[in-house]
């Protein structure tokens, strides 16, 4: 507390559901002048929130950096992390933008590029980017731990070529992720049964022997992947 | 055909559905003891219907390699490609033991580990390890590129961590892809049932607020990537 009391800027980076108890914490001894920021993947209801607790003339400039791997804390740093991926701040209306420029400032510094957002259209992205990405991996793990025993080892022995790379995200750490599909669980099941329906009209194709259904399906993965290559995103 | 005159062994390198159809032009020009293979992702019938076509004197003696990038074609590979992989033989019932050691050696001169499977296993385990991940890659571009105009624009924009892993597998080839469907389509929706249903059943964990469950299905995941880790092939 010493040292918020000290701090330009104090930036949160717990689970999403232990923002609003740390920030409770934190506020009433952050000087005047001061920033309050928060790394939380999912904005939900967090910032009318943090603003209704907010003291005078101190500001709140949340940002959500886009980039991370499947290791959580501060050891799993490195120094590039936040090169060409973008931050998404998500200042709350009426944000003090001094504040917003110096939290930009601190991600460019970064390397990042930053964009702001509303808090509905950066957890409908999120959803889509990060969370479903995460219960799919999360599920196809489960998926191949309920298998008979037999079946089970060969699949762990086997495991190279796509069914890997599905599961490296699946390493992430359990509480952040519990957090995050909570607090953006409506946007995360709506995406989920698009996902769902659209994997449904896949295996009906596959079912009726549909040869051009397929290619069309693939094809139009193939221009989503191409488009990321080109934004710098793959 | 000159060149399969003189070969001691032919691997067939084509989309699983093109594989009976070359053997076909290729097999009346082999030369007593050779060997033929191929490489099909998918066994189904592909060894009882090679079998019935080989003339007396040539052995045939299927492998799968379990490596490979989202790119196809001999310009595609690299030396350490099958490093530290697995090779998969599916030998049909009968078949020359000195034709499975001569395979068992081409494989291990690149570098990979062989193992001695049924069809019929084969096809069980690359529909879990290789073809549900393949179909949900495919499908994740195609919900992506469902979506309203603005939000695929800004998940494009967005893309890094999570969404990009599984997109990276969505660039392989749809003719391949198609035919691999098609060949092991039982298994394949088989395998792609049950990650539904888990699906689903993480989906009620979050629409219920379970926190102990959803927590309990994602360290059972992070328990199969930890032994992924263990056996050299995360």
């Amino acid at each position: 507390m010493a040292e918020a009391a000290q701090a330009d800027c104090v930036m949160i980076c717990v689970p999403v559901g232990a923002v609003e108890q740390v920030a409770r914490q934190l506020l009433p001894h952050m000087k005047p002048g001061s920033i309050l920021t928060d790394v939380a993947s999912v904005r939900g209801q967090l910032g009318p929130k943090i603003t209704a607790i907010l003291p005078e003339n101190v500001a709140y400039v949340p940002g959500h950096p886009m980039a991370g791997t499947e290791h959580s804390g501060p050891d799993a740093g490195f120094s590039t992390l936040f090169e060409d991926r973008w931050a998404l701040l998500v200042p709350p209306e009426g944000a003090d933008q001094n504040a917003i420029t110096t939290i930009e400032k601190l991600w460019t510094l970064c390397g990042a590029r930053t964009k702001i957002l509303t808090d509905d259209e950066h957890d409908r992205i999120c959803a889509m980017v990060s969370h479903l990405p995460h219960l799919l991996a999360f599920t196809i793990c489960d998926t191949a731990d309920n298998l008979s025993d037999e079946l089970r080892a060969a699949v762990l022995d086997y495991a190279a070529s796509g069914f890997r790379d599905f599961t490296r995200i699946a390493a992430s750490d359990p509480v952040m992720w519990r957090d995050i599909f909570l607090a953006n669980r409506e946007a995360l099941l709506g995406t989920l049964d698009r996902f769902v329906a659209d994997t449904q009209a896949m295996a009906d194709a596959i079912r009726k022997g549909d040869e051009a259904g397929i290619i069309n399906r693939i094809e139009r993965g193939r221009a989503i992947r191409r488009t990321l290559i080109e934004n710098r995103q793959a």
